[in-house]
């Protein structure tokens, strides 16, 4: 019989996915129903495919989407995270497995009982990052352990970026992905250990607080905080290491730029602004200046509030993303970070030529036992560059994880039951191998 | 047949509403179901009534929830804004009305159809701010309207505060009210008009964009801006008033260390620290200042990170408020807002023979179109003080509304259906005679 494979939202995160799976489909028996609240976004992926098919569902639909998960023997959510526990629930109530690439809600964590009960395995954090980075430490980390090391620090970063700088760019960075990403990118703040001193960092200091980080085989990249590094010390065991990191990479620069639009308010995705349609950027950036520096020239404005130079590089930047422009913002746009997104899509563009490129570096640093103050490190790095016209590196990296867990679960392959991560041993032991053939190639340099 | 109302929550808010709705349960042959977590927390305020039970309920099981939903007449929500969806989507379906004191979900305004095909009515924003202000305000509004007056300006203020200043308490204010709810203030950011520039304030901003307002009968106040000003000029038919503002009281000096904690980054609720138990609030205070400013002396950091004067009245209220105390933290707080709250509690509170005050101002500038230039102006002002060691002013100011719409509606006194706000003309004018019976004063003062 056909084993049916339910996969809900049809966005750049799933073109890979769907891609592996409709290929996988005829060997294994496999039936792909695909769901977007925009069925063509679904026709898209699906195509011609006799293995699959496109359904329109509006996923807040509690019903609908029920019973689209009642008739499946897979459930596969790549919509955005808060739909992750209520989709988790109607898969247990169904007895359905579910895989997904966003970061564990922690309240689905807590339905691990009820997954047991039910006799099915829940995984989220299927991605690159979280994802092929929580693989690739894991091993690592095991393999410095199964030697005798004990680990010391432990930073690990990840990026989906332009592959080289951007001409006329000055930020280096595009939209390759959903473009909310970027304006939520940090609002849950972060926590982190360095030399045994823990730093908190709220949403609205993260792109203050950047770092250099050299990738070898790559160049300088710059690296601010990413969430929660202390609860990956819990759950890779390594929690006593006097430095535990988690970095986001972008190029030098777009920091100290974009913690300026933090700064103004510019992300808010809550506030309503009425008739952003007909007005200009300019108009919109005044919307965020308070009377006290209010002024004729509002670029003067801009930079007395932001207490930067008026003639100097990150002013450029703002001008250069169009705040000042007299474009008008020329949609029905609600919020800050609807109008915000326009700008990105429009000046963020990756242009003919360049691709994009994911990357993960993880460094880790180790001593034996015997002898404390010999310090040993080793470096993993995996850079995936895209491959135009086809598969972008982020599309690949993020939709092979899953697919694989996917593939591996329907061949029953995966005996654990509960919500699981892929630091689990089943989970990252299965999946490496499979990543390995599937072309995610790493290196890992030694020091000592 | 007895009417089943249901409860659902009984924390501080729910205090005075089951007073009043066991009062009148005899009369008009009520049966008042308050259900909470804890259900010790509803056994107290059930007390030996024969008019009420006292049920234990964790909100987040729906299929408790649900069961409990469908025997009832009438529900009131009195939980946490994230419950309102799915609590008034339960309602829809079982055909039972559904009161809360919260500001509206805007998902739950898009259940208005289904509530009407449903022949229900659902009312959000029934306390004292949003609640009685909103009745106030259009009442106002609708009588100034009656006489020709066009509203040039509509600034609306709302704060509950201790009644007078306390005595070794620089900051002057208190936890009367869920201490929760001190921490996220001002969390959505805000918009307002003023002089036809409409203004946008992120969170991380919110106490340090504050003004002075002149309270007629109590004195002088510091107000810092309140959520959505523009919706409600939307709602109240005056969005073409070249200013609207609403806005929340404290005691001046509140907003300039408050904004301080914020801006530390003290307020989150999402980023997971470990060990807080044993920690010291020094410590505490320290993990969120970045090694740049590290100095053995924490103040000394402290006060270069925020750019404050280490002897001025900020850096005294920061001491003050213990976040420099070498106490130990010293219960199992996972965020920094639940070991904020512990601080909160302990030093922010209402000392006996203070008791509390519920304030509403709203101040309208209007015009007749015979005399464009001729401006008028009415202020409005409620002051409500507490009665210890009865009820506090705000547990009377939020309970009563509420407790009277769920009264008439059940007398069948309310025909419309659909999610409703207080603004709408039935609900108001139906309601403000029952609040002003009930012993809600306000005055009027004109001035031309």
């Amino acid at each position: 019989m056909k084993k049916k494979i339910l996969i809900l939202g049809a966005g750049k995160s799933s073109v890979y996915l769907v891609h592996y799976l409709l290929k996988i489909a005829p060997e294994r028996n496999y039936f792909i129903t695909l769901c977007d609240i925009d069925k063509a976004n679904a026709e898209k992926l699906i195509g011609n495919s006799s293995h699959g098919q496109a359904v329109q569902l509006n996923a807040t639909d509690a019903t609908a989407r029920y019973s689209l998960i009642k008739q499946s023997d897979m459930v596969i959510n790549m919509l955005t995270r808060p739909f992750q526990y209520a989709i988790a629930y109607d898969c247990i109530r169904s007895k359905i497995p579910m895989l997904s690439a966003s970061y564990e809600d922690p309240k689905v964590r807590e339905l691990n009982k009820s997954a047991i009960e039910n006799d099915i395995i829940i995984v989220n954090e299927l991605g690159l990052d979280p994802g092929i980075d929580h693989v690739l430490s894991v091993d690592l980390i095991k393999s410095i352990e199964e030697k005798g090391g004990r680990i010391d620090e432990f930073r690990s970063y990840g990026g989906s970026l332009p592959s080289t700088a951007i001409p006329d760019n000055p930020l280096n960075y595009a939209v390759i992905w959903n473009p909310r990403n970027i304006l939520l990118a940090g609002e849950d703040g972060a926590i982190y250990k360095e030399n045994n001193h823990v730093q908190v960092v709220p949403f609205h200091s993260i792109f203050e607080h950047t770092w250099h980080v050299d990738i070898k085989g790559f160049g300088l990249l710059e690296a601010y905080p990413n969430r929660d590094a202390l609860i990956y010390g819990n759950i890779l065991g390594v929690e006593k290491a006097s430095t535990l990191i988690r970095g986001t990479l972008r190029y030098p620069g777009w920091g100290e730029t974009w913690s300026k639009v933090v700064q103004l308010g510019l992300t808010n995705e809550t506030i309503v602004i009425p008739n952003l349609k007909n007005m200009t950027y300019r108009k919109f950036t005044e919307l965020f200046l308070p009377a006290s520096v209010k002024s004729d020239d509002t670029a003067q404005a801009l930079a007395s509030f932001l207490n930067i130079n008026p003639t100097g590089r990150i002013m450029s930047n703002l001008e250069w993303l169009g705040l000042l422009s007299e474009d008008e913002i020329g949609f029905n746009a609600k919020t800050a970070a609807q109008a915000m997104i326009n700008l990105l899509l429009k000046k963020l563009k990756l242009p003919p030529g360049i691709n994009d490129v994911a990357i993960l570096l993880i460094e880790i640093s180790y001593h034996f036992k015997e002898n404390r103050k010999k310090k040993y490190k080793t470096v993993r790095t995996m850079i995936d560059y895209g491959e135009p016209p086809g598969f972008t590196a982020i599309s690949k990296t993020v939709g092979l994880p899953i697919a694989l867990m996917a593939d591996l679960i329907l061949q029953d392959k995966i005996g654990v039951r509960g919500c699981v991560l892929p630091f689990h041993p089943t989970i990252y032991t299965s999946l490496l191998p499979e990543l390995i053939a599937n072309g995610i190639h790493f290196t890992d340099r030694q020091f000592k």
